[in-house]
């Protein structure tokens, strides 16, 4: 349990409040907490929920064994009682949210977490660390598979991001439309498809540049993917085509002016007769960048910083807020912070995205006082109910988990967007797509 | 072996240019790879080297066992005749750099890797990801930690970086000044201080306010810090002073407008006859808005968001160039790639910091043709060499990895940054704050 126990990946206040709240009792008041995001960054039209079926698997993970209860025992985090309650922990409670994949909006209800207060407010950093970044991931990802179209993405961005956060960040990406990842580990662990061409380092250690393709296309075949800029690019597709012959697979472009460079290349590949190589490009795209080039003659992309620090958002900005709990005469109250500037909705949600003629209208949040199921369906035939059960009396449902959960997501993400209004595609800053109504069904 | 694994933090196109070159040969030619930033982003006026020790404990987990080679094999991303080199793969060259927590300039030899080309191209992706994440966060905090003085800092970010580039940033931010973290695992991997108050959920799960109060100040002790805007601010420090008593430790202010609301506290406070309790600060704070408080009653800062984002730079732009190989007949040869906007300069370097008066005036690098070590220590008598031995013979120097690198490294960088001038310390956009000045000694 130690090596892979994630009970620790927990900001210091959670258990001292659990310590106090063991001692007074109030550990054991049922609550709800809720998982969202108060705007969309940066003028973003819509964000995607990535990083669920991560979070399932790491709650199952999260557990307190020798190592973890001997650093709370030594550092006095914690007082005994709450090391016996702590060793014997595991989430007992439910989770309900969007899937992954899913559109959000100010104020969507992403997750809702059910528990005693003991076992969902232990949950918060891991929570928020999982769905914050992989979120912010995948909402630039869905930008830039919109501006890419039906040309092929990949992600190529692992040296930009730590070395965990890169995995996730590739899996996020994939989930809202990118094709590949350089990352072999991600294609381990998540079954996603890996790519590569080769390096400036492959030209510099050999003799010539000649020799560099040679060996390449010796190697790995014609179909290879030959990176023609290590000197001087002109000299560099003629090489190319002189050493593989126009069958090449394709050409890489890391530098320069890429539209000018795009269109001299296609030229000079043309008139060799290389008509079938691809063009892939691959310096310092974003998503505007990748739109430049929608009308150049350039076959895929490459992407590497922006994908993985979420394009100038490198956080989604997700809070994990108390909103409903017990008395203590076993009735339920909403509760919220009263702040003006991070103030929230208390009560438990329900959330369904109101469509006509199939194109998405609203984001409709229904809000209880209470505790029980708010269903709102019948109101709003029309509507699609957003939330489902991930994570029953504990248990997280296989759907949502490891690469089969991922290839679902991903399939999820392409329906999702073809629901969205037009103007959710555009890349410039806006307002939110759709506006976030709330209705009281108390 | 399998579990902790690194050998698949890596780009599939290092697997397959080492397929390649171990067909034509050129993988065993011996390298020299350098890991250096072309530029200091955002108008930063110095970087500062972070994940260093993390590398070298990372590279010793660079083994390829069943799992890697199975998936490599059922992917058929390489031959078999590499599978069995990849079987055997250790790293056993060395790698020299700059010591963690010191301060770089553009084209700063941060690491110099040395080995065959087999051995040292691998490492790319990985020595990427731990250096551009670290270094970028924690050059961002030595801003933050600038701008608070004596003020002490804690970082409470985890919940806005992946779990695990989360304990990576609160080392980071500790290396660079910050006292404390708000994340226990990093307690636990690297020895780092913990701390944290108590969060609106505390207040919102109790019937009252005063209730809440009265629960954590039995638990913790009158020196505990209580949260006091959860409802009204005014009411809030009236409250805490009368559950607490004047001997309170401290309160903390999430929202507002921190430069009013912190002097209101504190005048509330004072006429209280709480003139010891301190006050916290924690909403949305980066380097400029806590220069903006230096004026105000504040006594610490709690930064989240900013320090583990970077504030605005979450990676670093470092790359890892091949600059130096054996050629065909056992002589040396410095490469460089030929591209106007991303060229590099070819030849393995030493890098001294020149001072005058015991204050930085340049960032001298000598620069060889050949493979010998160079040194010009003798010609610029009052010049600090920068690089020292990290991995001998791929054994990593103890002294620069675990709990006791990272106290080492934050020695170094306190060390460092009162070698700087002044003109370093700014927060506003700038040039570097030392030319970086290359020396040929060929």
């Amino acid at each position: 349990m130690t090596a892979g126990s994630t009970a620790l990946h927990t900001d210091r206040y959670e258990l001292t409040m659990l310590d106090a709240a063991l001692k007074d009792g109030t550990a054991h008041r049922r609550c709800v907490f809720e998982l969202f995001g108060r705007r969309l960054s940066a003028g973003r039209r819509f964000g995607v929920v990535a990083g669920t079926g991560r979070l399932l698997e790491l709650i199952e993970d999260f557990r307190f064994g020798e190592d973890e209860l001997r650093f709370l025992r030594d550092e006095r985090v914690v007082d005994a009682a709450t090391l016996t309650f702590l060793e014997g922990y595991r989430f007992t409670g439910s989770i309900s949210g969007y899937r992954e994949g899913e559109a959000y909006f100010p104020g969507s209800p992403i997750l809702t977490v059910e528990g005693t207060f003991a076992e969902a407010v232990v949950l918060e950093t891991l929570a928020l660390s999982v769905l914050n970044h992989d979120s912010a991931i995948a909402t630039a990802a869905a930008r830039m598979s919109i501006a890419a179209g039906e040309r092929p993405l990949a992600e190529m961005g692992s040296r930009r991001a730590g070395e965990e956060s890169a995995i996730a960040a590739a899996r996020a990406a994939y989930i809202t439309g990118f094709n590949a990842t350089s990352n072999l580990e991600a294609g381990r662990r998540w079954g996603l498809p890996t790519m590569g061409t080769a390096a400036h380092a492959w030209t510099l250690l050999h003799d010539t540049e000649e020799d560099a393709f040679r060996s390449q296309v010796d190697a790995l075949g014609t179909g290879t993917t030959l990176l023609i800029d290590t000197y001087d690019i002109q000299e560099g597709v003629a090489l190319a085509i002189r050493v593989a012959g126009t069958g090449l697979g394709g050409v890489r472009i890391d530098s320069g002016d890429l539209p000018t460079v795009a269109a001299q290349v296609r030229t000079q590949l043309d008139e060799l007769g290389a008509t079938g190589t691809k063009i892939t490009v691959t310096s310092d795209l974003d998503e505007y960048a990748i739109a430049a080039l929608a009308a150049s003659p350039v076959d895929s992309y490459g992407v590497g910083t922006s994908v993985v620090t979420g394009s100038g958002t490198p956080t989604a900005g997700m809070v994990y807020k108390l909103v409903a709990r017990e008395d203590s005469v076993g009735g339920w109250v909403p509760v919220a912070k009263a702040s003006l500037d991070k103030g929230s909705t208390g009560g438990r949600k329900a959330a369904f995205r109101t469509l006509e003629r199939g194109t998405a209208t609203s984001e409709l949040i229904a809000v209880s006082d209470g505790f029980e199921e708010v269903a709102t369906g019948a109101q709003h035939p029309d509507a699609r109910a957003l939330q489902v059960r991930l994570v029953a009396d504990g248990e997280p449902d296989a759907a949502f988990t490891g690469p089969s959960g991922v290839r679902a997501a991903r399939e999820h993400h392409a329906f999702v967007r073809e629901e969205l209004p037009v103007r959710a595609l555009a890349l410039s800053r806006s307002d939110p797509a759709l506006p976030t109504v709330y209705i009281d069904v108390a």
